[in-house]
């Protein structure tokens, strides 16, 4: 399987939509919390809730809800402008997708067979002797 | 104007084909030389060189040839199936443009004016007093 990986940036504002804040967006519809959804991509709250200010601040209107309530109570939701960007994003996803699957197959084609992490003759980190 | 960047992932070996590798393999085309490509892009010697060797384990050949000579002499091509690699990435890149552009006109509307990295109000780092 061959995956495209897309990342959109806003010029001339130097601001982006990537993977990481999508899959973030998506993990804050899913849980109704930021920490949950950081929590489930095993990231730390600091670097989600940075994340999402940057997303925040990207576009015209905020794309999550205030998260209220401290530790326990609160909880994040997106606004309509968040659920919007979601679906785009993953149109877009899609359609680059469908536009290129000739090209991705040849390049898939050209890949080695035994391209893989692990290797023959190279062991996972083994202690000295 | 709104720009897509792309990154192909080859699973399940792992490997991924982005914008750093092609870039680094125009500018070797370029040059003539990994060490001049690297420069070009500002970037160091040793990045450039573990890039291409992750490039090239991930195909099936080499993409460049050696670089022989030291210091001074030698110089690095790209092979017939570096050329190729560049050129489907390159497709790729402009067909999923195409194929997204109303997505893409889209959000670009959604892109907050005066989205900057200054903001009126917000220093730079400031100590407390």
């Amino acid at each position: 399987m061959t995956r495209l990986f897309l990342r959109i940036d806003f010029e001339p504002s130097g601001s982006a939509l990537g993977l990481g804040m999508v899959q973030l967006l998506e993990g804050i519809a899913e849980h109704g919390s930021l920490r949950r959804a950081a929590a489930a991509m095993g990231m730390s709250y600091r670097k989600a809730w940075l994340l999402v200010q940057s997303v925040q601040k990207t576009f015209d209107g905020p794309v999550v809800t205030a998260e209220v309530g401290g530790a326990t109570g609160g909880g994040t939701e997106l606004t309509e402008l968040g659920n919007t960007l979601l679906k785009l994003y993953r149109r877009v996803e899609s359609r680059a997708a469908d536009a290129t699957k000739t090209e991705l197959e040849q390049l898939s084609g050209m890949v080695r067979a035994t391209a893989a992490p692990r290797r023959a003759g190279k062991r996972k980190r083994t202690t000295k002797n």
